[in-house]
C-alpha cells in the first residue's frame, strides 16, 4: 500500500456506486483504482467518467487487484458479506453499503474478521455525516435540549418499490442509523406495524417504535406510497425542542425554546404542576459541505490513523439488529421484541 | 315537549360548553332552555351571556326541569354517564361530548336505555359534521379513491396536560370517530405505544395502528409536546391519495392522482409489476359552514324525525371501545389486542 | 368627566364598530357609555351585546350626550372630518378610524381644533400596536438592523371591491401608518403605479414606491383581485434583514443575520469589494395580546395623563397627505410626485 | 455544414456555457464542435469535459472553424453584438444568451444581417421553454385564463452583486422575456422605480410596471438583497387565475377557479354590481423535461428546417428595448417611459 494515496476499489456502479466513485475522486488522499461490476454497461459509464481505471468483471479480480487497498461495496445488501469478508480476509479495507449485511450474524463474523486482521470497517450511514445530523448531536451533547424524551421521524414519498426488501430495509434504516449516532446505544425493545397493498411485495408502509433505557422513545412512519414527500423529524428535550426538515433548503433546523415546566412541590394545586414554555425560535446556519465527501475523508483518515471510524462495524451491527427485531415485531403487529444485542450508552 | 322548539339544557360551562350553547340559540328549531354548572362563576358568566335562561347548581335539577326537552352534557368524561343515564331515565334526548364513557360497558347501558325509552342518543363527535371530512367521506363512497390503502394521521402541538386522562384519550378521540365514520366499520386489531415523560402524569405521547378486515391500516400519532402544531392525515388510496391539512386556511383537501399501477401478468418481469402514476392535483373548494352548527341542527332534525343520528351511540361505543383497547395495548408496549366489539361495514 | 371612568360613544356600528365597542367595554377606565347609528338594525346589534348603553339615531346627538367624554369614529371616510371636528368643538376627545381624512386639508383643520382645545386627537393605525410591529421598531431602533435599505410588502387577497375608495386608500393605508411610525419620516417623494379591471370602479391593484431621503426605499403592493392571501414584509438593512409574515401563526417574525460586507480598500478588486454574509436565523416569541386593546389603553392613557399618542393628529395627515401623492402619481403612471407635507426624522 | 450533424461552437466557457455545452452534446443531431474561451483555465474545464473537442483562444477562431456551423455566447452582454454579427457575417447560426445586447439598435443591425444572409438568429430566453409557462400559455391561448388583468413576478434573493448591469438587467430580464412569449406584444409603458444601497454598485432593488395597450398591467419586484428566495408569479383573469411558485418541487403551477362576476346591470344597487367567485383549485402535472434541451433542439430543428425560433430576433430586441426604457424610468423614479418599438399584438 502507497505511503500517501489509498487505491479504492468500488464494487457495483449502479444506483449509489457512481457518487462514491466521485466521492473517491474528489478526496484528498484517496484514488479511484479500479471498479467492478457484472454489468457491461456498467463498466462502460464507469469508464467514460474515470478514463485510465481498472476494470474488473467480477468482485474477487478487483479484491486480488495489488492496487486496491480498500473495498467500497455498493452491491445488493444479500451479497454484502461475501464481498467484505472476501475483501478483509484479503487484507483490505472495507466501506460497505447500508444496511450492513442481512443479518446481525453475518455482521458479527465480519466484525471480528476485521479486528483479527486490524483492517478498518466502515459503513455507509451517510446520514451521520450531513451537517443536520452532526448539529443535533452537539445539541445534545452541549445539553441544549435537556433530557431527550422522543424523536419522531416522518420519512414518506411516492418510492421505488423494492423487490426483495420492505420499506423498512429501504427507509428506515436511515433513521435507525442516525439514532445509533445520536443515542450511543441501543434501544430495549421495539415495537413494528405496517402493511403491504401490493400482492407479493413487501411492506410498504411501517410504523416503529423503539423504547430506550433511558426513557427516550424513538418513532419512525416510513412509506412508499405517500403522494407527497415528507423528511422532517423531531426531538423533544425537557429543555428545547427541534425540527429538523431535510428537504427545507436554508432553515433545514429549527430549535424552539419550548417545552413543559414542572413544579417540585406535590402539595401543589395538580394545575399548577405542569406549565408551559414558549419562547424563541432559533435557525442555526449549516454548513453545506456535501456529506458523502465529509465521509470519505474519514474513512481515509481512519486507514491513515489506524483509528475507529464513526459508523463501524458495530454500528453496522446495531442497525441490521434494530431491522432483525422490527421484522420479526412486524410479522406479530406489533409484539414488542426485546433487543438482545444489547449496547449501553457510554 | 314543544311541537316547535326544542328546548336545550346544558350541563357544563367550562371550555367547550359555551360554544354548544351559542350553537343551541343559533339553531333554528332550538332554543337554550337552562345551564348547569356547579361552579357559580361559570353560571355567572352564562347569565350575562344568554340572559332569560334558567340557572341551576345541579345537574339533576337541570334534568328535572320541564322547559328541557334535550340534555347536552359538556363535563368531564367520567361524570358523563350518571348524567347520561339520568337524562335519558326522565325521557330526555341526549347529546354527550367525547368520549361518550368511561367504558364501553356503560356506553352499552346508555344504548340500551336509549332504545328502550325511543330517545335520540348522540355523541358529539365534531369532526365528522366539518366540510372536510364530509368532503373526504364523499370521495371514498363515489370510489374516487379506490380500496383504501391507509389513513396516516398526525395531530400534535404544544398542549394542555390533562390530569385524568392520556393524549389518546384527548387527541387520538378525534381520529378514532373520524375512522368510525369514515370506515363504517371497526378495526380487528389495535396495537399502541406510546410513553409519558413528566412523572405521575398519563402518557403524553402515543401512537396507535389499527388493522382493519378490508386490510386498510390506519396510524395515528400524538402528542401533547411537540414545538409546533400539526394537524395532517393522509389517506393513501388504489386509485388516488389525499392530504388534509386542517390548518390550511383554504386548501385543507388535496386529492392526487397518483399511485401505483401494477401490471396483472405475473409472466412479466418483476421490475414490470409496479409502476409509477403521477398526475395532477386538485383541491376541492370546501363550504365555510361551522361544524358545530351543522352538528346541532342533525340534532334538532333527529329528534324531530325521530331519526338516528350520523354519530349514534354505537359510533361513541365504538370510539371508547377502541380507546379502551388501544389503552391495554399501550401498557404491553404494542401487543396487539384483538378487538371484541367488532362492527362489520354495512 | 368622571375622574376615574371615561365614557365613550361610538360612532358607526357597522363592520369595525363592534370591535371598537367590545374594546371599550374591556378597557380599564373606560366605559362604553353611547353608540350612534343611522341604521336602525345596527343600533339593534349594539343594544343586544351592550344592554344599558345609550343609542342614538344621529351622531349630534351623541356628541350631546354628556355621558360622552370621548367620541370613537368608524364610519365612511368621507364622513370622518364633520363628525370629528363637532366632536372636539363640544370639548370631547377624539379616536377616528384610518383613514383620518378625505384630505390632508381637512386632517390640519381638525389637529389644530384638538390644539386649541388641548383635546386628545388621535387615529386607530391599528398595526402600530401590534407585538409585530413593536418589535421591528425596537430591532430598528436598537440598530440591530443597521441601516435600513428597504421595506418591501405585499399585502393581497381576494377583497371586497369598495365603491368610493382604491386599493390605495383600503390596503396600502396599512403600511403608510406602519411606515409613518417605523421612518419617523415621511418620505421625500411617492410613485405609484396600478389598474382598474372592472369598469366603473375604483384602482384594484396598485404598486407604491417611497423615496426617504435617509436612502431607505419603501414598495407596496396591494391587490384586491388575488387568488391568495398574503401579508408578507421584507425589511432589508445593513446588518440584518426581517421577514414579517403575519400569516404565520407562531413565526411572524424572523430575523436573518444576512446581507453583504462591503470591503473598504478600493484598491481591491472589484470581485472582492462586495461578499455575502450568510448566518443564523432567529424568530422572536412576541406577545399574544389583541393590539386594539393595546391602543384602546393607550388612548385612555393619553386622556388622563394630557399626553401625545403615538398615532396623533400629525401620523394621521402624514399617511393621508401619502395617499394623496400617491394618488395624484397612480393617475399619472408613476411619474414622481415630490411631498409637500414633509417631517423629517426627530 | 453536414447534412445530418449541426457543429456547434460555444463562445464563453464560465457560469452558464458549461449547461450550453452539456445540453449540446445531448442533442439528437447536434454535437459540441469547439469552445473558445480567453480563459486558459476554462478551455482546461472544457477539455476535461469535452475530449476531442477543439479550444480556441479567441472566438474569432472558433468562428472561422469550419467544423462550427453555428455560433452559442454566453459571454458578458457588451460583447454579446460583436461576436454575434461576426458569426452571422461569417454565414453561422447563432444563439446568444440573454439580454441580446447592450441597446435595441445592436439588436436591430442583428437582425437585418440575420434576415439577409437567412440565419438562424436565436435568444437564449429559457424560461419561455419550461414546462410551467409553456402550460401557462396553454391556459391563455384556450381562453382557461379569460382576460388577463395582471402579471405580478416577485423575484428576489440573496444574489451575487454584477459590477456592470443592475438589478434589471440581471434578474427582471426573466420577467421581460416571458412577458414577450405570454402576451405576443410590447408594452405601451413603462414605469420603473429602484435603489442602490453599495455606492458605486448598480441598482441592487427595483419594481417594474407595464402597462400593455389591452389593459393588462405587469409588475415585477427584483432584489440582490433578500434574506430568502423567491420565485413566485401571479396571474390574474377575468375566468381564473394562476400562481407560479418555481420553487415548489411538484406543484408549481396553481390554478385557482376565483375572481369576480359583474353584473351587467348597472340599475342593480352597487353592492351587486361585484360579487366573488370562490371555487377549486387545480394544479397540473408538469413535465420534468429540462428546458435547455427541449430549447436546444428547437435551436436545431429551426436550423434544419429554416423556420423562425420562438424566441427569435424580434423577441430578443422588444426585451432589450423595454430594459433600455425601464432603466430610462428607474434613473427619473418611476416617470413612465413611453415604449418605442411598439410590436402589436398579432
Amino acid at each position: 500500500m502507497s505511503a500517501s494515496v489509498i487505491g479504492i476499489g468500488l464494487v457495483g456502479y449502479g444506483y449509489w456506486g457512481p457518487n462514491l466513485a466521485r466521492a473517491s475522486t474528489e478526496t484528498e488522499g484517496c484514488r479511484l483504482a479500479a471498479v467492478a461490476d457484472f454489468s457491461e454497461q456498467a463498466r462502460a459509464r464507469a469508464a467514460k467518467r474515470h478514463p485510465g481505471i481498472a476494470l474488473h468483471a467480477h468482485w474477487r479480480e478487483l479484491i486480488a487487484d495489488a492496487a486496491v487497498d480498500a473495498v467500497v461495496i455498493a452491491t445488493p445488501v444479500h451479497t454484502h458479506f461475501d464481498i467484505a469478508l472476501a475483501a478483509l480476509k484479503a487484507g483490505k479495507h472495507v466501506l460497505v453499503e447500508k444496511p450492513m449485511t442481512r443479518s446481525a450474524q453475518e455482521a458479527a463474523i465480519l466484525i471480528e474478521e476485521a479486528a483479527r486482521r486490524s483492517r478498518v470497517l466502515m459503513v455507509d450511514h451517510t446520514f451521520v455525516y450531513t451537517p443536520a445530523v452532526q448539529k443535533i448531536r452537539d445539541l445534545m451533547v452541549e445539553g441544549v435540549l435537556g433530557d431527550v424524551f422522543y424523536y419522531d421521524s416522518t420519512r414518506i414519498n411516492l418510492g421505488l418499490f423494492q423487490t426483495d426488501v420492505n420499506v423498512i430495509w429501504d427507509l428506515a434504516v436511515h433513521d435507525l442509523a442516525i439514532l445509533d449516532f445520536l443515542m450511543g446505544c441501543t434501544p430495549s425493545a421495539i415495537s413494528a406495524t405496517g402493511a403491504r397493498h401490493v400482492a407479493g411485495r413487501p411492506e410498504n408502509t411501517a410504523h416503529l417504535t423503539l423504547y430506550y433505557p433511558s426513557g427516550t422513545i424513538a418513532h419512525l412512519n416510513v412509506n412508499w406510497l405517500a403522494p407527497v414527500k415528507i423528511r422532517r423529524t423531531l426531538i423533544g428535550g425537557s429543555r428545547r425542542m427541534v425540527v429538523w426538515d431535510d428537504l427545507e433548503p436554508s432553515e433545514k433546523i429549527k430549535v424552539y425554546d419550548r417545552g413543559v415546566t414542572v413544579a417540585g412541590n406535590a402539595e401543589q394545586l395538580r394545575d399548577i404542576l405542569v406549565s408551559y414554555r414558549s419562547g424563541d425560535m432559533w435557525s442555526p446556519q449549516l454548513s453545506s459541505r456535501e456529506a458523502l465527501l465529509t465521509e470519505m475523508e474519514h474513512f481515509a483518515a481512519c486507514i491513515r490513523e489506524n483509528a475507529v471510524p464513526l459508523t463501524d462495524g458495530r454500528s453496522g451491527l446495531d442497525v441490521v439488529s434494530m431491522l432483525e427485531s422490527a421484522s420479526l415485531s412486524l410479522a406479530e403487529r406489533g409484539r414488542p421484541v426485546e433487543f438482545e444485542n444489547l449496547r449501553r450508552a457510554s
